[in-house]
């Protein structure tokens, strides 16, 4: 079971990291998702709760008592705690059980997939442990929290490996939709329509899932399909969708070339173009491995762009790829402000990246994405590489 | 447009309230809804985002270049700012330019729906605020977002209706499959395939929503519909179950009794401890009206259960209901630490509440749970109240 797996490897990540004891502790979890919830305790609760892993294999739930049932039922945690009025109690007691010398929570500057304390929950734990020698060992749990995340079990690597394949098939689907008059937000429509017969909610909120451009008019970034913008010959047609299945996503960039009455092939600028951007992929692949900073898999890539004469891509080649499309940890991007420092930390076998850019053309964005698996070597691709454009 | 009225509730309560301007200070909202986003943006962002309401009518949204046109889509920001790398220098001009006297944030103690900003993501907001005086005027916006949360506009009760009425017609189906023989998990069954065919997800998670209890042997709190336990004749039968409609929720208890042969009637206890259950929510609503502090509501209830002989609920009589099944606010509950000060806060005109509640009978818990709004000098049902055990 897939929970059991992922607690398994917090506890051997626990000694790996140094920290005393991992303490998640959330509330609501309906409207506030916490990744130690979703990762190691896999039902959600209401009333403040403590899920703790202690340094000696403890493993102890704090929980309101109407959510003891649920949290036994994942058996997960080998004690289960319930109150009723106060979790203080609970809590300063099994502290003292453990007595750890240094107490992480969910936080990080950085990683945002690593970082489900709300501040209003870290202040009510300020509180609660106010007078305790516990209240000056809290510290961050990102350490543990983005290896976690990031080193896909085989269980998981198969989930994003189906999330792929059934995108893939959407996207089969769908080329024959492609074809002069149809708007964007037609074929918007149609991937709709296909997710719910594939029983595949889309990645991200629909509205925008997928995005679809048509031609050199249409508004980049994550921008919703236009019922303006139609298809017409000399277009570039470029989808970005992604799927979510038994819990973990997919993220793919596709492109067709739509032939202008008598071409037998795309015009020479777009083919450029297309080519640099598959070179530019190749490079970034030929640039992963466990052990490289984040930032280097990027410049790779990014060089092939500039050389061409293309703009650089105003965002990261890769992001983490997983429970969420956006998955955190080691961001495969420039070390721009506004990622932090997560483009300095090391790529580690086992992470899954997706590879994508794009560059302008004057008939459309040309951009693709695929999704990789890291290996103890280099890396393995999830997803069919598109390699050439699709003549519509 | 809802988003609309939210943000000119918004704007209104900034004067109510006092605070200099309103700031929601968000990133990959996908991962971690934010009520500030949620209530007035409208849309999700990637990178960290800040959306400012000042205090003379300012409306500024500063986002990533990428997340530009669909916050632009929208309409409520009337000025949208695009940034590729670091959102400092745009932040720090537009709070020159608006130069708040207080900047108020999405984080509270005690109302988990004012409480969308993490710590991590707080701690980053000092690093861009160091060295400007708006570092000292960081203060909380729960006063504001508690407000327009909890203060519904008749659109917003209106969903909620809906959704009450859709979920009044899931029992009204399940009904006839309540007999002897079915498991728990069956009657879960039924549930999901109406909630299905009336396209209306559960108000949460599925594996809990239903909560469906037979007999006495059934686990109560928020468990999950047990294969083995099935209806018996003597048996109660309890099922907690709510809907998402137009992303507005219901949440209702419903009980039915599975009569033994020969019995015309419930046994003499079930029916007392109905009556007392339904009394109880009778001096609920007959306490709720605006200016009523939430644990005067709950006591009156609490009264009503003790002085007939039963144990004491162990959670509050109500809490907020509309976007989500816990919709934070003034709780009517008791003054317990778990309830933070939320059952000290005073009830107001528009708000929407629960009033549930259960007491265990040898054949089974009653519990009984109606949703309300608040009018200007009282409370009107928004569900078809329950006052008869519903005969197997």
């Amino acid at each position: 079971m897939l929970l059991h797996e992922k607690a398994d490897q917090a506890e051997a990540l626990l000694a790996e990291t140094g920290l005393g004891c991992w303490l998640t502790f959330a509330r609501e979890t309906e409207l506030h998702p916490d990744p130690g919830v979703d990762l190691v305790v896999g039902a959600n609760v209401v009333r403040t709760s403590a899920f703790l892993f202690g340094g000696g294999g403890e493993r102890v739930a704090i929980v309101a008592n109407f959510d003891t049932s649920a949290i036994q039922a994942k058996g997960v945690f080998r004690e289960v705690v319930g109150y009723d009025e106060d979790i203080r109690g609970p809590l300063l007691d099994a502290l003292r059980r453990l007595d750890p010398k240094s107490v992480g929570l969910n936080y990080s500057t950085d990683d945002q997939t690593a970082d489900g304390l709300t501040h209003g929950h870290w202040l009510l734990l300020q509180d609660l442990l106010r007078g305790t020698p516990y209240l000056d060992r809290l510290t961050s749990a990102a350490p543990l929290l983005t290896r976690l995340r990031g080193r896909k079990t085989p269980t998981e690597v198969a989930r994003v490996r189906r999330a792929v394949a059934v995108t893939e098939q959407v996207v089969e689907l769908l080329t024959p939709h492609i074809r002069p008059g149809v708007s964007e937000r037609d074929l918007a429509a149609v991937v709709h329509t296909r997710f719910a017969e594939l029983g595949v909610p889309p990645a991200w909120a629909a509205e925008g899932c997928p995005i679809v451009n048509t031609g050199p008019a249409s508004d980049l970034g994550h921008s919703y399909p236009s019922a303006e913008l139609r298809v017409e010959p000399g277009h570039l047609v470029h989808v970005d969708l992604g799927v979510r299945r038994d819990g973990y996503c997919s993220d793919l960039q596709r492109m067709w070339y739509v032939r202008r009455p008598g071409e037998t092939a795309p015009p020479a600028d777009v083919q450029r173009a297309f080519d640099a951007v598959v070179r530019a992929i190749d490079a970034g692949a030929a640039a992963l491995r466990p052990g490289v900073p984040g930032f280097e898999v990027d410049a790779a890539a990014r060089r092939v762009v500039v050389a061409a004469g293309y703009p650089e891509f105003k965002h990261g080649l890769g992001h983490g790829l997983g429970r969420a499309v956006h998955d955190g940890g080691t961001m495969l991007g420039p070390r721009w402000p506004c990622y932090g420092r997560n483009p300095e930390a090391a790529v580690e076998a086992g992470n899954v990246f997706t590879l994508e850019l794009g560059v302008p053309t004057p008939a459309g964005v040309v951009g693709l994405e695929e999704d990789v698996l890291v290996t103890a070597t280099g890396c393995e691709f999830l997803s069919s590489r598109q390699r050439e454009l699709v003549l519509v």
